[in-house]
C-alpha cells in the first residue's frame, strides 16, 4: 500500500489512515454529511499523521510555538458519505518548504471501497501569535520538500485535484 | 460598490452582502475562527445571494426538486477571524452550465476594513436522491452562463484563487 | 416586554433578543436543526445580553481575566427548528453569586411566534487558567443575585424547566 | 464494570463504551473542548449504544419509521477536555415507557481516569414527519423501562444530576 518504499532508509510511513464515523449532528436535511466536516475530517487525518510520523501535534504548538495553520483548503466531493458510514481518511504530506507545509486527502468509503473525496491543504507554520516561522529543525525529517515520488499513486498525483476549478 | 447601475435592464444584484459575527463556538484554540466555518459562511453567503436575486433556496429544494449539492469547495485564508468580529461575505455567481453552478466569495472584516478570506465552490443541480438534472428554465435567470463580466473587480478575477495551490 | 420596570433607577434591560437564522450546516438528516445548535445559539444570546447590558464579554475575558464558564446546561426541545427559520433567542441573567451566574432562555419562531425551547445554563467565574475566582466587582451591577422578580414572564418562570427531567 | 454478570437471562449490555478523541474544531479559544460538543458526544455514544444492544439505529429509522428525536437534554461539566485527548462517553438506558426513552451519561478521561461530566437526554419516539408514536415492539426489549436497578453505580444515580440546576 505505499508505505516504506526502502524500509531501512526510509522508515517513516508516507500516509497515514484513520476511522472517522459519520455523526448524526455531521449530516444535513439532504441526507448526507454536510461538506464543511471534510475539512474537519482533514484535521483529524493531519494530527493521526503527526502522531504515525513520530510526533504529536499538541507538544508541537505547546513545546515548540508552532502552530501548523491553514491558508488554503481545497475539497473534491465525489460521492456522498452518510450516517454511520465509516471512512478512511488517507492523509500525506504533499510537500513542504521553509515556512510551509501541504497535505493531501483521501476519503474512502470502508464498505464499498469507493473513493468519495480528494483533498489539499496549505499550510504556514506560525508562532502563538501568528507570525510566520521556520519550522523548527528537529520536525524538518517529517516533511520532507517534495513528497511526490513516495506516493501511493503518483501517475493520480500528476493530475492535480484543483485543475476542475479552473 | 459594484452594482449594477442601469436598473432597468438588469435588476439583479451581481453580489449579496450578508454579515456573520464570529460565534465563540466557532472559535478554537489558536483563538481565531476554526476554517471549516468559512464554508458554512459562504453557504449563509449563498442562501442570502439566492433571496437578494429573488427566489428562496429552501423552495428550490422543497418545491423543484432542486439542490445545489457542493461539488468542490476551495478557500483561502488570509487574515484570522477572531470572536465577535463582525464580517461581511459578498457571493457571486461566477458562472454557470446546464447542469452547474458555481459561486465565488470574499471574506471582509468590517471594522478594518480588510479582505480577509477568498473562496469559490462548484456545485452540481441534484435531485432528492442525489441524482444529477438540469437546473429548472424558472431559475436559469438567476445563473447566468458566465458572470466574469459583471463582476465588480475584473482584473482582480483574471487571477485565479486556486492558482497558489498549484 | 418586559423592559425596565422602573426606568430611573434599573435602566438596564431584563432580557436580550437576538435573532438567529437556522443554517443548512445546522441541520441534520430528520430535516430540523440539530439539538446541540441550540446551546450555541444560547451562547450568541449570552454574548448579545452582555453587550445590552453594557460590556463586551470578549473584554471581560482580556482585560479582566475573567471567563464564564459553562458549568451546566440545560435545554428543553419543544417545537423543531427548520432551516431558513427565522429564530429569538430571548436571554436573561437568571441569577447569581460571588462566583456564579445563571442565564435562561426562550428560543421563538419569528414567523409564527411560537415558543419552541427553553433553556438554561449555570456559569463560574474562572481565570485564564480555569481557576474559579469572583465575578470583578464592575461587572456586579449587570449580574443581580436574584433575577426572578425582574422577569417579564413571573408565573412562568415559577415552574421551573428542569422539572419535567427528574 | 457493570456488565450483567448473568448472562443467560439478561444478555444485553447495562452501558456501552464509546472513545472519543477530541478534535481540533472541538476546542474553543478558552483552550478546552466547546461545550455544545459533550451533546454530539452523547449521541455517538446512544448510537454506539444501540449497536451493543443488537440493532442499528440507522435501520431503526429507515426500516420502522422510529426516530429518537430529544425532547430534553442536560450536561454537567466538570472538568475541562482538551485536545487530543481521549475519552470514554459511557452510555446507559437510563429509563423508557411506550412512547419515551431516557438515557444517561458519565464522561471519563481516559488518561486520568477522571470523570469529567455527566449527562441525560430525554427523546420522543417520533415517524418522519414528527409525530409521537410508540415504540415499535421488536424494540422494546433494548429499553426496560426502568434501568436503575441495572446501574453500574446505584448510589451515584440516586442523586440526579439535575438537582444541581435548582
Amino acid at each position: 500500500m505505499g508505505r516504506r518504499i526502502i524500509a531501512h532508509s526510509m522508515p517513516m510511513p508516507d500516509f497515514a489512515d484513520t476511522t472517522i464515523r459519520v455523526r448524526y449532528a455531521e449530516t444535513d436535511q439532504m441526507g448526507v454529511a454536510y461538506h464543511s466536516n471534510y475539512f474537519i475530517w482533514f484535521e483529524v487525518g493531519r494530527v493521526e499523521l503527526c502522531r504515525q510520523l513520530g510526533f504529536e501535534y499538541k507538544q508541537m504548538e505547546a513545546e515548540d510555538d508552532s502552530f501548523i495553520v491553514v491558508a488554503e483548503a481545497y475539497c473534491r466531493f465525489k460521492r456522498p458519505a452518510r450516517f454511520d458510514d465509516t471512512l478512511t481518511v488517507r492523509t500525506r504530506v504533499a510537500g513542504s518548504q521553509r515556512r510551509t507545509v501541504r497535505f493531501s486527502y483521501e476519503v474512502f468509503n470502508q464498505s464499498s471501497g469507493e473513493l468519495i473525496a480528494t483533498g489539499e491543504t496549505n499550510h504556514v507554520i506560525c508562532d502563538r501569535l501568528g507570525r510566520p516561522k521556520s519550522l523548527p529543525v528537529k520536525y524538518r525529517k517529517y516533511f520532507p520538500a517534495n513528497n511526490r515520488d513516495r506516493s501511493a499513486n503518483p501517475s493520480n498525483e500528476s493530475k492535480r485535484e484543483t485543475e476542475t476549478l479552473q
